[in-house]
């Protein structure tokens, strides 16, 4: 009798009830701290739709690594987040045979337009970052953006150049810097900006990570901050409230755009029609980093 | 016949292999940044043993809420981590009942004998803090540990009363302070502390984030740290590195505390023997937020 029902596939079912669902988020790297914010997300919808947030680290920058998708397509989510990456076409595949709705969150690269995706409005604050910084009087303007290979990173910098023009600014290429997004690197970048003879004033760092490592570059070098030079992060996560001083800074909307995904994922569309793509809006929060440039 | 297997409890297997395993962490407060630490160390354990992280924020620093329960058991997890809390009775039953092994990691209070536990050596952490600040040469020493109603708060209090102590020195209790653990909180009770005519010339902060609001208060006063004011922190969590300048801290091994309870975890005791209870070291790390006071 066993072995007749195993043929047609009944198992005896576990004691209790089945399984609770689980919303999926992956991540190539944990430790950024907008991880958090995301998660947080994420939970809030969990939460009210009685499901449970499981968490993978997994992949590159560019897609979720191989021993990913064979755990994913045994754990059945309700869905998964993918951050800050794309979607290999077999990877694609396989979700949608076994039905299981996906969404990027923050997209590396231009996500393809079958693929659902929620980010933020990235040119907009670069050019309110920068706006914030030109129109206190600042002409000499660096950006410290992100890493080459990230939509993101290109358009704040677009959005830089354009409220530099808008200013009628040119900017120097010499000011002109592409990050990694950490404290390390802002750091290093800001000491060699502020050694210049004709260092700048102002800097828009491209990740709150990145404005912390200016900051301490200032102090080092014994700038104050306003003082002596002006500086706007991304990303407001909340680092940028606890530096001395708090940062001002562009908020990327990171819990609404999780959340966002996530209700993406529970109310999955006809899958006829053109994916759901939405960009969030940014906007500036002034905290004490930034004053009008000292007389010279 | 489907009527019937229902009876006996069968049901049709779903297509594809069985549910892939999950190891669950229970927060109360997804916030805060050691959080993160935690879930990094929980999955470096996870991925090695091919399971996965499940995430859940529930009830109060006392116990997670009831609504967890009823999910935790529906799910089935390989095991649970609870952070900073307790475990009431009719949890531990619920759970034992299940097989679903669990450890606090960082507990609340004095966990009872049958809960198996990971912590981090507090006393000593507290000792380590306060004697690198008397060794160079403060008298005048304050301590924002945490809330009164958590047993690491108070043994680093006991940790502050002792190495004062062993330097000679009176504590004087009007610089004493129980806080919150977080940023706002540090920094009022820097603002007070720092205002007093005979005011510290170190601050041990029981936390990074307590800290941070500490070189808040002092940037506020316009006082210099170390020149004016030395600041330890506790934690060593990623903005201990990031701020300016770098706090010197106590480190908690966050992720190995994290990495212990989720292999105790995966290799569950005999029940009839006594939970096991690690407590992990803690050192002092020294950046430059400490030196020895100005000659006054």
């Amino acid at each position: 009798m066993e072995r007749l029902l195993e043929i047609h596939g009944y198992r005896r079912r576990a004691a209790g009830p089945p399984q609770a669902p689980l919303i999926e988020i992956v991540f190539h790297e944990l430790e950024s701290v907008w991880a958090m914010e995301l998660i947080r997300g994420v939970e809030n919808v969990a939460k009210r739709n009685d499901a449970t947030v499981a968490l993978t680290e997994s992949g590159t920058r560019q897609a979720p690594g191989p021993e990913w998708i064979e755990g994913v397509l045994r754990r059945r989510p309700l869905g998964v987040l993918l951050v800050f990456s794309t979607v290999p076409e077999d990877v694609k595949r396989q979700l949608r045979s076994r039905a299981i709705p996906f969404v990027i969150v923050d997209p590396a690269g231009d996500p393809d337009p079958d693929v659902p995706s929620v980010g933020s409005a990235n040119w907009a604050g670069g050019v309110a970052a920068t706006r914030h910084l030109t129109e206190q009087g600042h002409e000499r303007v660096a950006i410290i953006t992100g890493p080459e290979d990230l939509m993101c990173s290109l358009a704040r910098l677009d959005g830089y150049r354009s409220a530099m023009a808008m200013a009628g600014h040119e900017p120097d290429p010499r000011l002109v810097r592409f990050g990694d997004f950490h404290v390390q690197g802002g750091f290093e970048h800001a000491m060699d900006l502020l050694r210049r003879p004709d260092r700048p004033t102002a800097i828009f760092a491209g990740s709150d990570l990145q404005a912390l490592g200016v900051l301490e570059a200032a102090r080092v070098l014994g700038l104050s901050v306003p003082g002596d030079l002006s500086v706007v992060g991304y990303d407001d996560v909340p680092p940028a409230r606890w530096s001395s001083p708090p940062l001002t800074t562009v908020q990327q909307p990171l819990q609404r755009m999780a959340e966002e995904a996530a209700r993406m994922l529970l109310r999955p569309t006809d899958p006829g029609k053109t994916a759901l793509r939405i960009e969030l809006a940014t906007h500036l929060v002034i905290r004490q980093s930034t004053a009008p440039p000292a007389l010279g």
